[in-house]
């Protein structure tokens, strides 16, 4: 789906929040994921191996929110029934999330757009983007838990195309300080000042 | 070292605080990292496996952190320096810990030391057990982030003993959900209502 297509995705929109995560912050933060350049060129590895496993990663994801009621609730209505658009919006966007993870630069577009991914979901922007009312805010602690299942279900599909052990593990690895790298910046807006 | 030697390391003490988090949240959680009867297995395997190596687990850990400035202040006193006996100390805990996470049952007295490791890292209770003046705490984002380097080393050491293959992965599995796990309580702190 090309980017511009798909609703609420603002990467690099003029209005967008500037992120309060400095550049250092995040230098500091790859140096504590020991992040090398190998590890961006597993990942730019990744995106090769996941062109055209984006969807069955995604139902993958949802199939695992679906059947867990204490996290599909984050995408219900009042009624407590997940609400189809909403899972639909921001399916889209999860799933270039993915692409964004393993193509994009971390410059300032990129940290600022973390920021706005941040917020929506917490209390200052869930629901907003979507017109949807569903409840305020995804808790802190299921913010850190998604770093185990984002992490080990991607395994299967990075081995889908008959690379050898060493660069599965690679670009596995390379996922995983991802994952991390992205969850400690989207746990900004929870502690602010104690981030 | 038995553990009424380890000095600091008070778990079951009947002055801890009640853990804010409740057997349901935990019980969320578990399902959340998909936690099942074969990660408790696994992690009384892994105990089995790591006794004997933890202290060059603690090694690499430290090793770790010792390389990183942006690190080790977390242990420095006013004048900048790294404080020996405050490393010491933490390090005999932090050697606790992983015996803990694979043997103890995660029961109320378990939930309780987990939100007094927990306080110990933040402005309400760091540095107190050890009667030093250091900084007055981690951020959130290096606690998320500690998530990486803590799930990563750990698989040379579960794999040091001749396990097969399935067994190594079994093992490494439940440690990186029991080490998310981990993270997810000592989060707690920081977002309070938010968590």
């Amino acid at each position: 789906m090309a980017t511009e297509t798909i609703p609420g995705y603002d990467f690099g929109a003029p209005d967008l929040q500037r992120s309060p995560v400095s550049p250092e912050d995040l230098r500091l933060l790859e140096r504590t994921l020991l992040w090398s350049e190998e590890d961006d060129r597993y990942l730019r590895m990744a995106a090769e191996v996941l062109d055209g496993q984006v969807d069955q990663v995604l139902d993958l994801w949802y199939d695992y929110v679906a059947s867990h009621e204490h996290l599909v609730r984050y995408f219900a209505g009042p009624d407590g029934q997940p609400i189809g658009s909403y899972l639909e919006r921001v399916r889209a966007r999860f799933a270039q999330w993915v692409r964004d993870v393993c193509r994009r630069p971390r410059d300032q577009a990129w940290l600022d757009y973390q920021h706005e991914i941040a917020l929506r979901h917490t209390s200052a922007k869930k629901n907003r983007t979507d017109g949807v009312e569903s409840v305020p805010e995804v808790p802190l602690r299921y913010m850190v838990a998604f770093i185990f299942p984002i992490t080990a279900t991607m395994r299967r599909f990075l081995a889908a195309r008959g690379h050898g052990q060493a660069d599965v593990d690679g670009m596995h690895t390379a996922w995983f300080k991802a994952v991390v790298l992205h969850v400690c910046l989207w746990c900004q807006p929870y502690a602010a000042g104690r981030w």
